[in-house]
């Protein structure tokens, strides 16, 4: 996978049950946008917060609204569970799966390198590794990521850490590989295309796509400098999507896009009145200043 | 709920499925050793490496082996998922459930306390409110706790911090609620009732039923440096199979007891050698001593 | 050592110099309420925001105050500035030493092992072990004390953990050798005593000395459901003066019970009229309740 | 402060005392390798594991050693001890004095702002505040420091947090201010010194300084992509003498380059003769890679 993928908000009616249309409607704007692939059931997609079945039809329907490839988040905490998601994400329509690495029971780097292995192993489809600290509290290391890579049915990894030395020592570890490095925030997409990632799965490319997608593009073109620049513009509404307001600041972003896509599922909750208007002003600096 | 509560392990067969034959049998095996009620699909039981289907299975299989109250573990990180699995466990015969604080988003008290109102109010079944923060990081506090307490719905807590304080502020905040304090670590249990805890769900109580139950016993009776002598038994294979190795420990001993329950699923593993002679050494010291 | 001892305030003045009289003051009241010896420069006591002249000169003015044991805190960071605090204090009259786990450098139980060792080599008089994770982010295993133990001049260990499960081991680990378990959270005092420890070390005894004394006299007169019902009584007032409010708890109770003893260095602050308001009616409860 | 600034180790003689010699040595060797300011008692320093009276006596061996611009580490965990430390390094050839944030109590970013805007009131020479979360396990946020920049006499920070979102956000925040933003991780100085940062005081400048020199050269002369690919050789190394290896690392890769500096301070270990030949091998591709 290249390019900018977008880990997609999952949209709910007032009921409370996913709503298809909106969510075909957010695919083909953030395919204008410019984006190169959708990742339906991400943590910015609250897949944990989706029934299994949910979880399918999500990627369902992502997968008809789309030519673009899908890699659908299906991870959930025990072997038997995700590879059941996984092998039903593929039928679905999935290019390849995100796996979230589990966390409940405190899982290392030994015990996930077996079970990534062990999945790499019976998937369907290609696996990418999924490493986000912020909600597991646990970073995969890139050195055991780079003992996977070798594996035919390993296709990368998203890292959200956020440490570019991680990325970084992914993109060395890995060099000569078939393994994709996928940038997993925001703040340093552009640094990490610098420094050979492949891509990036935002949660602002939700809210910011032709920024996002600006920022590959531009790396891609040999202008560092500009794709610096255009992350510069990014870094407080990333941070107002991410660690300040969390998914429910992706959504009411998306509002304030005209793509209402609903409310978050419980136990998150929409934000406050005055937080939308923060993130107001910050959006307006972002896509127009 | 009062006494000495299983969260009792989910057995597996050779080919990783459910061992209802084991299960049952274990149920047997525990309800002859004095325990008071059973918790399926804790995190003891591997709830979160079980898919819903198996969830509900599993608490059908130990509903079905006892006249004993039914307690199910039924969170998921999600309010539908949840409710729609304490749905199908009230169906499968549960009497109640218990419900883990969600934690992949980080929940606050104030996140934590609406989704537990909105639960207790859509549930047919009571919700008791479950506090592990060695695996979710947060540690619900017995205000927000005691704030739930009036709920006709909410029955009770689990609290499996392994502070003592935090059982005296729980039962001292919620005195003359109809609310039961159930003290989730094995180290503090004779010490929890001492301080007016009903009973507890331990881990422990899977591998010396025998014991854990002699300990509410003592404390029944009026007996407390009996129950506290019991429980200083008791601290070592506790930990043992907690902190130390956890529920593949738990797996570990009760092959040792002659109740083989298979290996524990990915990504945990099974415990090397050594790891079983040091059980099986502290297990012996422990029935025997 | 034995009994309940004090990890006396320090008192300033309005200059923000040590307050020599109203420690002295302070010495007796507690003496008074029949507390069993002192421990200056302990966390309670802003040791870590004392110079080590000032660590010394409270120490002189506390030795010189009473007829008790003294335990002075003598732990830096670094072995270098710990041992010739501990020096100093020995020549000031301290009876023994309370040393810290050093924690900047995130030191592992096998170096802090062998940091003991060597201090408790060189140091002139004998080494309590200090283990405060809420502070220093590192737990001592009880197994890491335990090898401590049989060292002649590693008395005993200060366990501020909260953990019943660690007073416990500490206590069978130990047993044999001469080796004080000292509690050093006020909500587990009764329960650890009960398991054996020989005393604890409250901050909470600083602001209610008579309880303090008095769950210890219970336990050590055979009556440990006076001692728990003590304990009982204590648990707000102990959690208000740590968890919640800290120092400046301290300090603020200290002015209520007519001690005062100045406001708490920077980086700590006085607390707001609401804190202390919240403080004299918990205090209310505890002392006529 | 702007260029590169080197948290100098500080060299003991078989004694364990401070060897002035060696560390007049180092800053030869450091100087003629093109650094551009020195940062005697940081945490790669040993600052913690010193007595006030051994910090003085480095920063006026240091100051006496060179003519480049001397930031002195001068934070205590209080505020007393912490101006002492400042008053004395300035009268001992400090240019400013670089203040850790103070973390046993836990502080905040309300209580560190005070504290920093007390001490800049008094200090004789400039402040630059230190954020280092790996030591502490607090970053001081971006927002809080900016908040202090328009301070006269605070004149930078260090952030060694490793994010660069957080260097980022600093720069743009402190845009107009007279604020010098220094990266303190060595995996992020090209890419923090692209977004804007004026240098960067780093652990690997004192094993690497040609390099490190490289790559703040590189960037001042807007050849940003020959800085990113120095910094690209140098993340091994600056990982294995910070995370992986710590001071104990520095001071060994320090031997290897013929600049002994004897062995850590207690609690700190010398590295066994595996991790040291793991160091000369990553320490061979650096340098001559």
């Amino acid at each position: 996978m290249h390019g900018t993928g977008v880990p997609i908000a999952t949209p709910f009616d007032d009921d409370g049950s996913i709503d298809d249309d909106a969510l075909t409607d957010l695919v083909g704007w953030l395919e204008d946008a410019g984006i190169d692939f959708l990742v339906p059931c991400g943590s910015t997609g609250e897949a944990p917060l989706l029934t299994p079945d949910e979880r399918v039809r999500v990627v369902e329907t992502v997968a008809a609204a789309t030519e673009l490839p899908v890699v659908a988040g299906t991870g959930h905490e025990g072997f038997e569970p995700t590879l059941e998601t996984t092998e039903r994400a593929a039928g679905a329509g999935a290019d390849a799966a995100l796996v979230v690495t589990p966390s409940y029971y405190g899982s290392d780097d030994e015990e996930l390198a077996a079970y990534y292995r062990d999945l790499a192993d019976a998937s369907p489809i290609p696996i990418y590794l999924y490493s986000v600290p912020k909600f597991t509290d646990h970073a995969l290391s890139p050195d055991a990521a780079a003992a996977l890579a070798s594996h035919d049915n390993v296709a990368g990894i998203k890292d959200s850490s956020g440490s570019l030395e991680s990325l970084q020592r992914l993109v060395r570890l890995t060099r000569g590989e078939e393994f994709s490095v996928l940038v997993g925030s925001g703040s340093v997409y552009a640094a990490g295309l610098a420094a050979g990632a492949d891509g990036g799965v935002l949660a602002v490319a939700n809210v910011a796509p032709e920024v996002a997608s600006a920022i590959y593009r531009a790396d891609r073109d040999d202008r560092p400098a500009a794709a610096r620049s255009h992350n510069a513009d990014l870094v407080e509404l990333n941070r107002a999507v991410t660690s300040r307001y969390g998914v429910p600041g992706v959504k009411a972003v998306l509002a304030l896009r005209d793509r209402p896509v609903g409310t978050p599922r419980r136990p998150l909750r929409p934000l406050e009145d005055d937080a939308v208007a923060d993130l107001e002003s910050i959006l307006e600096e972002t896509i127009d200043g």
